[in-house]
């Protein structure tokens, strides 16, 4: 039995708690929040695990065997630090941390204390996503040419973190589990509309070395919520759509041929909307922060590297810092 | 009564002579297409007007008022040239020439040979289009903030052009049309997918001085056809989807107000998906192409500029031309 | 304070109970299931709430005031009168009995006893719902003319009740609640689909004796989920799509006049897909199960009918047993 | 070459005018209207066409091989029967006639004058509905259990006919052509919706024998236009969307499993929403009214019975019937 304490009740904490209540060989034992309200809430929804207002105080304990952050970003740093070095293991929310250093830091200590640092992708554990490595390891794509990914909706805007932090970690994080390429650039545009001092609206280009070009497309002020992802390859191209209730992944068997020398030939090919069938494979629906909680404790028990861990929040903390150069840099492009 | 003669018989041609066909005070009289099978189509479907295979010897014919282009782009200039020139009323289709030197050319010399020119900027004449700038016009959206359009499709790959002259024109001539405020700079990334010698999915960024973001995405290589534009303004937002047969524009009642002071309160307006009612206004359905040739004959007997001038064909082609400067030189920001 | 005992952990049971937990005025007492697995499922969840396997000795307890049943629908009635016959206060899950003889025993009983006899239609509580009642009742549609409902996927298939006592139950309620004339006949027509031994699809047509008719699809064998309402009315239509994220009430303002003599006009107002703009109302969002506890608990401390009182409820089972009849009949009209 | 005249240019005439034309084979000689302004128009569409008042003087022309009928379903028997006796081949649109005797009188008039009579079932043409029929005869869907259409939208009222007449001959003709099995009753249920002399919504019920149900929803006065048809088999089930401008046919690989004696994993099985992979094949996407013409000369040529011949036309105007005298015998089933 692992014992964990949370930190951090505000948005995402309560459906940590909620499932890590529920996963086999976790105790959740405490809940720290600064806030009486979020701690009220907290204490009704889980009778029995002790409240408090100090993450600190939760990281002194010594009854519990690792820590769950789930607090504003600029917190992640100090309190992953100070729970690493307590030797606890850390499971927190993304992205890993506000800076690349931190990033690193948080990842060197947590190898020098020999813990478990993990950082919660949340959509890595996604059936929909997944499946989308499942058929991009299958060869049915073919080779990847593009990934096109737009999240947008009108949100909270947050005022420590501007909408490249908050909504491209988790479409980073998507590309940095199904691209096994390494990017070379990234760019970005954003505005901050309306006054506020942080942008809402903003695109990031990922660029690599062969060609195969990445865009994001985040935004806080859509007047609808939208969470779509294209990939297209040589031979099949997929729009994963995460609104879609029952069909989240479409396969599109549409192949692009070049060697094809009669013009008027490669016309009836190419214009026609779409070329072949559709199909929408089934998923596994399980919650995917339920695979989360269970591979923290695995990767803990069996004393091995987690999926998403220290090095893939340190390779997303470098797209998103990158992002950010770049956007206080007129758009250039940052190398990475 | 006005004679035209109309250039090309491609993919747009067969839809201007239809649509002149049938425009009171036009006579369609002649066709010229250099495909034989093209000229096939065109008798069987026009009987009575006169096809050739020599858009020169067309120009050449005294009877005919007014020359309508429709014609690959490289050989917009040189067709409306000698059109102009020989005292002949033009509509080109869009863009109005592949540089921003033969537009500003073409707009010179029309001035004084006293013609028409007009670009056929097609959804300036939507019934949707025209919906929404009324909708600016009346205050309604409040202060725009941004402009974000997709348009993508598995296409057909042209040959001479990439799919920004393709694609984007339409939605630069939309956002000309739309926004009074002029681009200070355009950057553009993109990327030729599978070899191909263009590129076939693109990213376009205008740049504002006041702040507005326009972005646009376009691309022969998405598995599903997307036409979708959403235009972001301080009282409301709208949707512009092409696709939807019923409900083209949606216009969201979702204000954002960062005069709140209070954090709790602004996070009880803006975390939830949608804070107001949403309504779709009915829109004039007429095929815009119809108002285009209408708009074309009424220029010339009214002896007046076109809504879609040259002026308007010229801003467009010159905010291209900097999207293809940028394209080649790694997206840098380009001035307009 | 009014302590509740809950009859029922299997699929509505965790919703009540999570509900009744957070509804303010109410302890949440002790929960009953016949399933070891239920019992432990109920106690996981809800730490502290006794747990036993038998409804009768839950309603035999002294301190509990009032008995929530979730349990098969052959239950709904011996449960419910034993507990109403202890002075108990009884909300029970739709419909609330499996004949309208026991429904209406049922409601003269309470009434004897002077308790609280409330069925859960959840569905009248829900925003949308309200809201078209709001619409109703502002004069906004006009005159009723008809009423269709599709509420159909691939579901669960049921033992003990054929698909129009599981679904229709639902739509007949929301019907009861928005329509203020009463129906005068009931006819129906089903298939016991692949040799199960109850109805799976089904189709039930209530008439009204103004004119006025309402259809409803149900089945548990459809491929995807629908759950759609439309109402029509003679200035405006509506149409409710509860699986729709945003926008589940749409207004269409599509009148219908027949006074217009010419042929011709009447032609161009109807031949058009919608004559006017279309709406989607701000809806409020909250679980309408929390508004159901809410209700139970504010007519037992006010001592006052529920919305969906016991009369409600012979309504519905009123309808759902002449429908049953019906099917036995080859479709034959039943009155009510 | 088959020498044609078509009568009426009304909604549909010009679209069997155009196709005509395009049909090779085929000279469409002249048109017939009663309307100057019909006429008017279609000989603008059709110059060189000839074009006439009359559709009796058109029949009495001995140039004319095979004479086509799009005009209100009063006239149909009178003009066909006239044609026929005089030794034309005739192509009549959608319902054959306006009675089943009238229809099994042309029939019998066309065995007899030994000339081709097809009627203008175009969906049966349509690449969706051959594509279903092709999925049917693979053994795809397995057992067929149930049909349920819906073919909606604001419409065009019509004086002569109520809307069963007018649209659910369009899904009785699919039903017709998808099923092997011959209906043994049809019920039928509607409304005269705000005082109009016809039926705008109806709904028709037809029976077979072996337990397989198809049902229909047809309305005039729908604020959104819907062209549904689910058909579901013991194998898998699909859905076909006539508005989906990509993906109209859905094939859902859900089985139904009733051999599974475990209540508990059968729950497992058939709560979850979608049990399988979903595909959408691509479709034939030629007009299938370019079918429907190419058919009615092939089959003149080839001196053999079309595909929609009188006999299928007799079986659909059979079940029209039945469901007219159910709507007046309040919904009574009527045998067939």
């Amino acid at each position: 039995m692992i014992n964990i304490g949370l930190i951090g009740y505000g948005y995402w904490g309560p459906n940590l708690a909620r499932n890590l209540a529920e996963t086999e060989g976790v105790h959740l034992a405490a809940i720290a929040d600064t806030s009486a309200d979020r701690r009220n809430a907290a204490a009704r929804r889980h009778r029995g695990v002790a409240v408090c207002g100090d993450g600190a105080s939760l990281i002194a304990r010594d009854d519990l065997d690792a820590i769950v952050i789930a607090t504003p970003l600029v917190t992640h740093f100090p309190l992953a630090q100070a729970a690493v070095e307590r030797g606890k293991h850390v499971l927190i929310e993304k992205p890993l941390a506000g800076s690349r250093a931190h990033a690193e830091a948080l990842g060197a200590l947590a190898d020098k204390r020999d813990v478990c640092l993990m950082v919660d992708h949340t959509f890595v554990y996604n059936g929909a996503v997944r499946r989308i490595r499942a058929l991009i390891d299958s060869g049915d794509l073919g080779e990847l040419l593009y990934l096109d990914s737009v999240r947008v909706n009108l949100g909270l805007f947050q005022q420590d973190s501007n909408v490249i932090w908050d909504l491209a970690a988790h479409d980073l994080s998507i590309m940095d589990y199904l691209i096994d390429a390494r990017p070379v650039a990234v760019s970005a545009d954003g505005t901050a509309a309306a006054g506020f001092n942080q942008e809402s609206v903003a695109y990031v280009t990922v660029h690599f070395a062969n060609g195969f070009l990445a865009h994001f497309h985040v935004s806080w002020l859509a007047p609808v919520k939208m969470r779509q992802m294209m990939l297209g390859g040589q031979q099949r191209m997929l729009v994963y759509d995460d609104t879609n209730p029952s069909e989240k992944v479409r396969v599109y068997d549409n192949g692009v041929d070049f060697d094809v020398k009669d013009d008027e030939a490669r016309r009836q090919i190419l214009i026609s909307y779409r070329t072949g069938d559709m199909y929408a494979p089934k998923l596994d629906r399980r919650e995917a922060l339920s695979l989360v909680t269970r591979e923290f404790v695995d990767s803990i028990e069996q004393r091995r590297a987690p999926l998403t861990d220290a090095a893939a929040g340190i390779r997303v903390v470098a797209l998103l810092e990158a992002a950010e150069v770049s956007l206080r840099a007129q758009g250039k492009r940052i190398p990475v």
